[in-house]
C-alpha cells in the first residue's frame, strides 16, 4: 500500500456538504487529501495532514472530482461530418443517420474499433473524465452487439445493451421481427456483457409499447433500465422511465408539467446532453425548471459520431451555464455527483474518505473556470482510481 | 536553407481559389507542400513533389492555414471568474469590470505579465493560432500602456495602442483630461511600439466625437485605425470605422441596414467575436447577412479576462457555425484569410507559394471537424513561420 498526499490545493470541491463551506459542492480551502492505492484515505486541513509515502504539491490549483460521463456511444467506426454540415445548412436531425454508423461499425475489425475507442477514451480522460458509460447500438446483429459490448467492457464496467437503438434496414419491413430478436437471442447473448438496458424511445425510433417490451425483457434478464427519451419531440419516454424505476432518462429536451412532476417524485435522474443540442442545433432542455423542482440532473456528452461528437465534459459544463442557466456549481455537480447518481454508483462522483481516487486538477484557481474558459486546456492532470495520468 | 516536404495530406485547405476544387477555400486532395525556411516554397500534386532535405508524412490528416487571431487583449493580470458567474446569474455585461483588470495589471510586474502572456500565447499556438494581434488598454497610464505594448511586441508585430479602452477611475470626473492624455503624451510615448490605434466606441465607453478624436490623433502619429463598435448597443462605431478606412470594426453585434451597406461598400472587415457573445450571453451578430452582402468577415477570440476568456479559434469556428449560420468553410476562411484581411497582411492566412509557412495539421481527415468536434483536441501539430511546434 502506497500513500500520496495531495497538497497546496487552492480550492477543493468534494461534493460532500459536510465539508468546507457546507454548500452542495462542499468547497474547502487550505485542504489536502491522501490517496491510498485506489481510494481517498484522508481529507482535512493541510496543516493536519498525516505522513505519507509521497507528496504532490499542485501549486494552488483547484481540485474537483473526476467527471462521470454517464451517456456515451463510444464504440463505433467512421464519421459523419458531411451529415453535420448538411444539418448546419438547415437539415433537421431525425436520428436517421444512425444506420450510416451501423454500416461502418459492422465493417470494422475488432482491432480498429478497440483502437478508436481507446483514442476517444484517452481524449476523455485528458479532459477530466474518469468514469464512462458505453452503449452498444451500432451493431444491431447478435454478433455485432456482442462484439461492441465486449470491447466496451474493456474500458468500463458501465456497459449498456442498446439493441433498440434503431430498427436496422434489413428489418425495415419487420419491426416486430427485430424486436423479437432484440428481446430474444440478442438479449440472451448480450446480457452477460452488459449492466444496463437502454431504448431510444422517441419519434422515429421506438414506441411506448416497444420500449416497455424491451425494458421488461432486459430487466427479466438481470439488466438495469435507463432510457433515451424526449429528445426529438415530446413523447412517453420520461413517464416510462419513471414507471420502470430507470436510473436515468436522457435528453429531456421536450418535457411537460407531468414529466417534471414524475421525475421530481422519483429516483430517476434527468441526464442532459448539451453537446447533442449544440451539434444538432436543437433547443436546450429547461434545466432550471428541473433543478428548481428538485430533480437530480446529470450532464453527459452523448459522444457519438452523428448527433454529438463531443468528448469534453468541460464543454458540456460551459454550455449548461451559458445555455441552460445552470450555475457553474450546479453544472459541475451534475457532471460529477449527478453522473454517479445516473449510474447508481456510490463510490464515485465525490471526494470523501473511501471514495475512489478520481481526482482532477484544474489549470485554474477555481472550478468556475470550467465555464469561464470554454474550450481551454483546463485539466492540468488527473488521477483515476489513484493512478496518475499524464496531462493533455 | 533547409526544405521539408509535407506529404500524405488528406485534405489541403489553401484559401487560394486557383488551387484544388476552385472554391474560396481552394481545397486540394493528393497534394503536398514544401517549406523552405520560413515560407511555402512549393504546392502541388504529391506525385510531382520536388526533392527536399526532409519529409513529414502526416498520415492522411487535413491541413489548414494557421489561424489569424486579429483581436486579443492578451497582456493582463488577474481573472474575473466571479464577475462571470454573476453575469451568468443574470447581471448584464456593461464593460464596467475592465477597471478590475486595470488595477491588477498595473500591480503586476513585467515578468508576471510576460509569463502570463506567454502561457496564453502557447495555448493559442496549441490550438492552431499562428498570428495574434495584442491590444494595450489595461494600463491607462503613460508608463503602463508603454509597458503593455513593449511586452505585446515580444509576441507579435500586430500591436495595438488602446488607451481609449475605458476612462480610468482617476479621471472619472475629467474625461476630457484623459482624452488629452491619450491623444497627447500617451500616444506620443506609445506610438513607436504600436502598429494600430483602437477605440472602444460603444454605450458606456467612448462617444462618436471622442472616437473620432482618438483615431485622428493615432493616424496623425502614424498608426493604422481599427475599432471596437456596436457590441453593447447599436451606435456609430461601424460608420466611423468606414469613414476612417479602418482595417476592421470588431464585434458588430448590433447593426442596421446602413451599417451593412457601408461595410459592403468599404474595405473594412467585420470581425466577429463569438467567444464574447458566448461568455456575456449576448446575441450573436448576423454573420449571414454580412456575408450575403459581400462584407469580408473575420473571426477572432477577443481573448480577455472579462468578456471572453477564450483562446481557442476552433471554438470560435464551432460557435460561428452553430450560432451564426456560417458554413464550416466560411468560418474557417474567416478565421484565416479573414483575420489576415483584418490585419491587412498579405503573406499569412493562406497557403500559397511565398506565403509564410503557418501550417496546422488537424487530428481529422477534413476541416469540417473544427465545427463537428467542438472542444476536442483537434490540432495535431503546427508550423509557425516554418518552425514546428510540439502538439498540445
Amino acid at each position: 500500500m502506497t500513500s500520496t498526499l495531495i497538497t497546496n490545493i487552492g480550492e477543493l470541491v468534494t461534493n460532500d456538504p459536510a465539508m468546507g463551506d457546507g454548500s452542495f459542492l462542499g468547497v474547502a480551502h487550505d485542504a489536502a487529501l491522501v490517496i491510498e492505492d485506489e481510494h481517498v484515505a484522508w481529507i482535512g486541513p493541510a496543516s493536519k495532514a498525516p505522513p505519507t509515502d509521497a507528496r504532490e504539491d499542485i501549486g494552488g490549483r483547484a481540485v474537483v472530482p473526476g467527471f462521470v460521463d454517464s451517456h456515451t456511444h463510444l464504440v463505433f467506426a467512421g464519421e459523419r461530418s458531411a451529415e453535420f454540415a448538411a444539418r448546419m445548412a438547415g437539415e433537421r436531425y431525425t436520428g436517421g443517420g444512425i444506420m450510416t454508423t451501423v454500416t461502418a461499425t459492422r465493417a470494422a475489425s475488432d482491432t480498429a474499433l478497440r483502437v478508436h475507442t481507446a483514442h476517444l477514451a484517452a481524449e476523455m480522460l485528458a479532459s477530466g473524465t474518469t468514469t464512462i458509460e458505453i452503449k452498444s447500438g451500432y451493431g444491431l446483429t447478435v454478433a455485432d452487439e456482442l462484439r461492441l459490448l465486449r470491447i466496451a467492457g474493456e474500458f468500463t464496467p458501465e456497459t449498456t445493451f442498446m439493441g433498440a437503438h434503431v430498427v436496422p434496414l434489413e428489418f425495415a419491413n419487420d419491426r416486430d421481427g427485430y424486436l423479437d430478436l432484440v428481446c430474444g437471442e440478442m438479449l440472451a447473448t448480450c446480457s452477460p456483457y452488459a449492466r444496463w438496458i437502454d431504448v431510444f424511445c422517441d419519434t422515429g425510433a421506438f414506441s411506448a409499447e416497444e420500449t416497455r417490451r424491451v425494458l421488461a425483457a432486459g430487466i427479466e434478464a438481470g439488466l438495469l433500465p435507463r432510457l433515451h427519451g424526449n429528445q426529438i419531440q415530446h413523447g412517453p419516454g420520461v413517464q416510462i422511465a419513471v414507471e420502470f424505476g430507470a436510473a436515468s432518462v436522457d435528453h429531456c429536451t421536450h418535457l411537460d408539467d407531468s414529466d417534471i412532476e414524475a421525475l421530481a417524485a422519483s429516483d430517476t435522474v434527468a441526464t442532459l446532453l448539451p453537446g447533442a443540442d449544440f451539434s444538432t442545433r436543437s433547443p436546450y432542455p429547461d434545466a432550471r425548471r428541473l433543478l428548481d423542482a428538485g430533480v437530480t440532473v446529470a450532464l453527459a456528452t452523448d459522444c457519438n459520431p452523428g448527433s454529438s461528437f463531443v468528448t469534453s465534459i468541460p464543454l458540456c459544463i460551459a454550455l449548461a451555464v451559458r445555455e441552460m442557466q445552470m450555475t457553474p456549481a450546479e453544472a459541475l455537480h451534475a457532471a460529477t455527483a449527478g453522473g454517479a447518481a445516473a449510474l447508481r454508483r456510490e463510490g464515485i462522483g465525490h471526494l470523501s474518505v473511501g471514495a475512489r481516487a478520481d481526482i482532477v486538477v484544474l489549470e485554474a484557481t477555481t472550478f468556475v473556470h470550467l465555464a469561464y474558459r470554454p474550450a481551454a486546456p483546463i485539466v492540468a492532470r488527473a488521477w483515476r482510481g489513484g493512478a496518475t495520468s499524464p496531462p493533455q
